[in-house]
């Protein structure tokens, strides 16, 4: 079964002329990352937020199996009733692939019930991103670290719960680290947050992070998707007997 | 330092004189769980939904280490102001116990990020908790497991993230099975969700039970509550080189 | 790319006429799993105690892919060299599947670190295993649970590791419960405990239970496998300056 | 009750006079913690690897809280008889704190079931120790990280299973970073892994350092100790009954 990918941006600094995002990203930043899952063979979709319903339509939703989510400047203009929506979708076992500063995303936080804070700095400092699971489906044909030239830094304290599984941990020219590779299992879904990504750098066009986005979808594609109900069991699996009759 | 406790109970069910629970818990279920705690020595405070802010101030927030929670019929009667507030100072530090239908609480849900669902059943059942990993403080002073010979019952698929310690695993005489003692790390707080306490047994009358919390409170106090906050790191910690200065 | 599977079987109470192993099994028990992983299209090949090397010369381990393990009453004649080199390629990366009583196999005693201890009961009980990962790669295709009808009782504590992921916990008609399917991640390998398989009744020919051992082949087929070394790093990657040249 | 410590030391670089160490640490490294310790409160005796059975006699083992441990250059002549009863004791619940090299001592490698492999480098670099987990009882009265001036660098891929706790990540100016604050559960027994402490640096004169393994010490320490044994149960807690009485 061929997976079907929904890639979300906000595009909105890619729109403003006057912003390096515009001719690194002349199409959106979605550009690379749908381009290079099609390669790859998967279905891919395009979704954004200035479209109705943010492009999250029900019958898209329903053709998902996994999300990217990529948003910034405008967290706050994402409906309620779509960040609703989307966090039951993940539930019931849709995949999500976090991107950089989606950290503070409503979505991203709700999922995680942290605030999702961190340190940040823009000063054009190398990020060397180490692979500390090299046996994780995430990290399969990387070497042992992935070099960024130029990066935003995110630095620790990142207000999440522990990671379920922690694949990368970024070293920062500037003296700081961060965990950058990040899994988490919600309900039925996968979640996988992945640090790197400022809109004015090149970095969606980085073979090494594309291929890591590769391996997300495909570890956090789903074998089910159905939701978990409450249930009133009404009937016993078992015969219920009173106290008298049990060994203890 | 004293610890000091908030223990929060919706407190509906034992007013109503035709309810069992007005019977088991004349002045609430709060009691006996309050009493136990201030019997071990610690500085108990009680809290109702039906005071101004559901009894829970600023100052009462403030003067906080660890707060239990017990709510049930009226879970939409808590105000989103008092959630946020209340989710604000678990991730700052302050400790969470989550009892029994606790489980579908704003609170909780918004702190897992999923829906809490589970099935059940009241067929006055025996369960008996299994206690999974003895050396856990939580566990202390317990033997192999705790039988409680009449409760409702909880079972599987419980919709939680996986416990970043799972302590307990209730049997169920009707054939389930639950994970009824799970910890969790948010932000800088220790959460605690502890499945029994049906408002129509005498749970919290029993001694195993009441020391279960006493361990869990100690557990979950903190030893600082500060939040953490998004910092932009002007001043990087190392001087930061182009590339051609460096190795690779 | 095939999985390639190695069955391994102490195969011995099969052998044993007297033993309802030699009628339920009476090629070995290996057979219905080999055969069922046959059927779905992987390469499997079986070794047992007895042969040379127990059948796991350096020429088997370099094409295994996923092994699985099951033994019972000649754990101590299992040769140390051989754990010694069976354990280094899970490190490097081969998947391994314990079964039943392979809890107390030095093989498994070494990756976990602890005893592997439990209670157990022979006492033809029900055994239904809970699926508390329904989202879960091994779940896939299962139902709410399986039933089987008559089986060995595992009882907690169970001396393990908290497992990475939990995904079954069963529930036994005398009043016990147990982690039942356990994954654990040790080097680049995987590695997945499940319970049920006790010799002396038809547990490998009920179809979900071949199913789940299926799945976990399936989840702990590596992506590559190789050791991780000692490296001396004489060269750093970063130009290293003395501390008055910092910013701290 | 008073924590009762072992500070247990190789103590072989410090007697050798054309070490660094031995000017470093003229008493041995165990003298600066244990004296710290003591300082404390706690009760703490010294054992070290040339005393007969290394200095960890039963007698020793039956009156330990918590251990200590440090070596580097002959992690091959620590007794295995030493190494089997130091792990059982760990099982059972004495909580255990490894330090610096011990990462490959036979002790931490059984309990592992890894290789504990890494990289290194002696290069009198900055360490920065970041704390990621800072409401985690070994964090307290720390500030967000601890600088070292010149420490022997670790990196990544460090093979060790996952930590359960995940404190403290390092960032080294050579260009790599190191899960370098490490707890784990095995058994009843609680282990805290803590990366700083080459021989050659004064690392264990540091105040936050000593604070670290302070405050390891009293997380590790456990309430109970008691082996888990096999036990057949024979007479089952509740009424096994044959399948046709069951509802399913």
């Amino acid at each position: 079964m061929t997976i079907r990918v929904t890639v979300w941006n906000e595009f909105r600094h890619e729109k403003d002329a006057s912003h390096a995002a515009s001719t690194i990203y002349p199409n959106g930043l979605h550009e690379p990352i749908a381009s290079h899952l099609r390669q790859q063979g998967l279905e891919v979709r395009i979704a954004t937020l200035d479209e109705p319903e943010h492009g999250l339509t029900d019958e898209v939703l329903a053709n998902t199996d996994v999300m990217t989510w990529w948003g910034h400047m405008a967290h706050a203009e994402v409906s309620d009733a779509v960040v609703e929506k989307v966090q039951q979708r993940v539930l019931e076992g849709m995949g999500l692939i976090v991107l950089h500063s989606g950290h503070h995303s409503k979505l991203f936080k709700r999922l995680m019930g942290t605030t999702g804070n961190l340190k940040w700095r823009e000063a054009d400092e190398r990020e060397r991103i180490w692979i500390v699971e090299p046996g994780h489906p995430i990290a399969e044909g990387l070497g042992e670290y992935i070099t960024l030239e130029a990066e935003e830094m995110y630095g620790e304290r990142f207000d999440i719960p522990a990671p379920d599984e922690l694949v990368f941990v970024s070293w920062f020219q500037g003296g700081e680290i961060f965990r950058s590779g990040c899994c988490w299992y919600r309900g039925r879904g996968r979640i996988f947050y992945f640090r790197p990504g400022h809109e004015s750098y090149p970095t969606y066009h980085n073979q090494d992070v594309l291929k890591v986005i590769y391996n997300a979808v495909r570890w956090a594609a789903p074998h089910t998707i159905a939701a978990t109900p409450v249930v009133n069991v009404k009937v016993p699996l078992e015969t219920i007997t009173p106290k008298e009759s049990a060994a203890d």
